[in-house]
């Protein structure tokens, strides 16, 4: 039985919308966490601070070792969430590609995951960035590449041109 | 030179999106404001009072004389920032059809508007309503047809296999 | 009839706590709009452009042409409304202190309004900012004072020690 | 070295305020995470399930076992954050009281925990309820002495009269 699934994928390629209606097709209940809930759950300082989450105006993030710390036990925590039932849709960035992926292969163990690369071509995140009005700009572009280097899917799907209810359905075809 | 665009189409056809990449293709600052604007304006109460405005669980919305009243002032708001020369993009779900398109002519008045029918197949709308994590859902289905009828438009867009930026880039060229 | 009221005061005050309270406790429906609701309806472009508003790292807020003049027919806009028939609760920050105040004076020409100034204690106010989680702070100790100088107010009241309820009832007894 | 701080309270008594507080007088970084972080991360459908959760328009809030076996997860999810390094301020509505307490001592196991009660005057936080413009209202006065029952605390604040600031540096003086 599959008891996380990773969606990993580029700033607006599509990654929340999916974990969305992964809980709507699934017919078990699916708890749907993230960066961004991780984000939003530390200190507004992290965003300030040396050691935190920097987001330059070009849209390229870097995160230090007071992040690393906190995502570390988050990790952990997830990890402990699925081991006591709860079945985990996680949407996640892998900023350091490959090394991101080796930390939650860590912290997972065991557990059954299903790991889902998420795609959307640069050009097209990047014109959603714009659509949802983010303030912060060129993250999309960025990271669409990029969180994917190195990465090993069981599955990947591709937003471009394929709604989230369609790569959704796509991915629950392969949940055990 | 137009002074308003009027883009109108039912929830989850991806006005907004469209709205908000229209801000960043023209080249003039254009204000960008919706049903949505409205709506959060209101007491509370509205949606809980008999001439307010109603959310049924299948989706339907209906609307009151209070909300009525109401709304005739922002159009008339809206069309006082227009003529102030203010440019502004409206976001819009003609509940009424032609009858809601004729209370923005009025309000309008000598105005120059581009009118802009934003269709979407009823079905990805639904899709889309999902994957936005919306708690009441079937407002995508039911407005998808109905928002249309007897409205009469300068352009369409459909952004069921297009692009909110591609769309916003095909009414810009239509702006003068 | 007081047809506009004019809340001014520093962010993190209780504006618009004490406006969703008024919006309670008045018998008519009223609208309640605001500098946010102005500053969200512009492009996000409007925050990075020379003209537009910035928002300076110690809280200080200045703004631009640019913005001046979508803020005009804002204003204009929302007289509109008053003169429509729609009761309006403004939720202002004047940045200007009187010249702002003047603008408004202009714009608002012959309606009934009741000026209404909220004050807080700069103390007080800064860790209303913390608690709000926002991650740009410092406007609400650098605003306390100064978007009161030269303004002129029909009714003041002051959160410090009062809640949003009990002010809202206060500036309720003083609405014709 | 306190691992845990566990703030308990009705809805609008200032829990999230406070949290956000902490954050920033505590000198290590802490994450902030609650019931509104859980509810967010469940399926929309939760809402709706009979064994989910389930708002009654006067505020009353009751959840089954669907929810309740979520909720155990994220439970031991965050106690495993706690043992895995990060120090944790959990804002929580102990709609179950003493029962509720129980499942989170259970949870948190050896590691050491602040409890802290936070109480609100029903009266008054019914009014920051309002303020807050929440559409579903009723809560904050259903829950105001509810949560509190037979739940046993090592400090209470009381935000009736207190700033959420000050309860912040009242509760840190207490973390080791």
């Amino acid at each position: 039985m599959t008891q996380v699934i990773v969606l990993n994928g580029g700033s607006s390629s599509g990654k929340s919308g999916i974990a969305r209606c992964l809980q709507a097709v699934l017919p078990d209940p699916w708890l749907a966490l993230g960066t961004d809930t991780l984000v939003e759950a530390m200190p507004a300082s992290i965003q300030t601070s040396d050691g935190g989450i920097a987001f330059a105006p070009d849209g390229e993030v870097t995160v230090g070792p007071e992040f690393r710390a906190l995502e570390a036990a988050w990790l952990a925590g997830i990890a402990a969430m699925a081991r006591a039932g709860a079945r985990v849709v996680v949407d996640e960035v892998f900023l350091g590609g490959a090394d991101s992926q080796q930390r939650w292969r860590k912290a997972l163990g065991e557990l059954r995951v299903l790991w889902v690369g998420v795609r959307c071509d640069a050009a097209v995140a990047a014109g959603r960035e714009v659509a949802r009005g983010d303030r912060i700009t060129g993250m999309a572009a960025s990271q669409a590449e990029l969180v994917h280097r190195g990465v090993a899917y069981d599955l990947e799907v591709d937003t471009t041109h394929t709604e989230s209810m369609e790569c959704a359905r796509t991915i629950a075809a392969h949940v055990e």
